[in-house]
């Protein structure tokens, strides 16, 4: 199965959407301060190329979710609760940023838990979920250590970025697969041939 | 078809009580501050009036939506559920009031999108949220102007009040359609006549 | 019916993990002070006996519930969102102590709705959970009492416990419930004879 241009270029828009806020959450509460963005155009204090990242690698995560293996069929309104579910996990890490890192982290988990739980389509979702835990945080920390962000001094605690980084990517790649799989199976599409 | 009295006193009983939990709240938190309430008899720092329209609100949009049309049937544990998910709701604009107002309103809106998701009845249903997420705002920016009270300077962006009683209206006005809805299809009930 | 010793040893093994999590959330935010605890090693700021006591209240609530009474089958993936959503609730009394204890405790009471209503497993789950409400406050009443610790002062309010420790233990005490029936009912399991 494949995607069609129409699903990817939906996937890409909420991807561009969900980062669109959730940076600009995690600027207005001090959570991150962008530092250099070599010049590159912001929205809302994000620069473009962040909310492009996150536009691709949710329509990149939805496409690989439907090559690697049949979903289960959705309709658009659970893919509806799944963003909301993901981009209110990530607004909750900017406005609980002041609090105990740790707590916060344990919270986040138990939150992505459900997600996961609820959103989680086959094996392959959380794999994909469990791969976005691991580079998403490694883009970070490489993003900080050119200079291009930090994140507030008690949210730095994973090499420099904040440890709710892990659970937050894992719900979200879970939620892009389950999206992706829900675009393909959709009976009115014309996908999946 | 119509409620029965006794589902009618239901949701105004059950309106009335969130109603001046919540209320309480917001002004526990220092959200909003009563500043003439006109010498009404105030309950927790809640005036009756406000409680009693919450009340009537809330009997009114349920009459509305049953009579509106078909509803499909549900549990009164179905409709706790979508009582208390609304009221937590209200309850955590007290609890972040003191945190960025756009981040909350976001994340508000997020959880409003959940509580449609999963509590929605129909096309109806969302109408009724619609419309609750102007007239309520529209009545708060009345009584501000009355001089009944005043938000936290932090939380009246949206002429005087705060932007996020739009998604916290519009979750109030999708349950208290349901729970119009699952009184109106109760298998023991005597209405629907 | 009755537990096998394996899940006896599992729910001992979720609540010993949770209850560390969870009191370290709470000595970490500051929301509770040990004073001494006896010389008891402590892990992470926790002292072994609470740990443990969690551990056995899990087991010894899953093993009522399942003697008294048939439990609906379940997956282990009700169980793991079963457990998030009570550690979340507890972190999150953690993360919100500052705030109004009035407003926090009605808000962990919706919670503990939302709780109920997806996890009960008929009505001894409920009685369980009251139980619990009653039974853990008490024990937390009679160590502070005993000088073993404190809580903040803005959240003594019962007895100089915390208020929203009422339907806290109530969600625990039905999802333990919940819990029990799971495992009792595995048709992998050799239980239940």
């Amino acid at each position: 199965m494949r995607l069609s241009a129409k699903s990817l270029l939906a996937l890409f828009g909420v991807g561009c959407i969900c980062g669109l806020v959730g940076d600009h959450a995690h600027v207005a509460t001090s959570t991150t301060r962008y530092l250099d963005v070599g010049g590159v155009p912001t929205i809302w204090g994000s620069p473009l190329f962040f909310i492009v990242t996150v536009g691709v690698a949710t329509a990149l995560i939805g496409e690989i979710r439907v090559r690697l293996g049949p979903s289960r069929p959705g309709t658009l309104e659970e893919g509806l609760a799944g963003i909301a579910s993901v981009l209110a996990i990530y607004l909750l890490t900017a406005l609980l940023s002041d609090e105990s890192t740790s707590t916060v982290t344990a919270f986040i988990a138990c939150l992505a838990i459900l997600v996961a739980v609820r959103f989680r389509d086959g094996r392959w979702s959380l794999v994909l979920g469990a791969a976005a835990a691991v580079i998403g945080p490694i883009a970070e920390i490489v993003q900080h250590r050119a200079g291009v962000f930090e994140y507030a001094s008690n949210v730095d605690g994973l090499a420099d970025v904040a440890p709710w980084l892990v659970p937050l990517y894992f719900a979200f790649g879970v939620v892009a697969s389950r999206l992706g799989g829900i675009l393909a199976t959709r009976p009115s599409s014309a996908e999946g041939e």
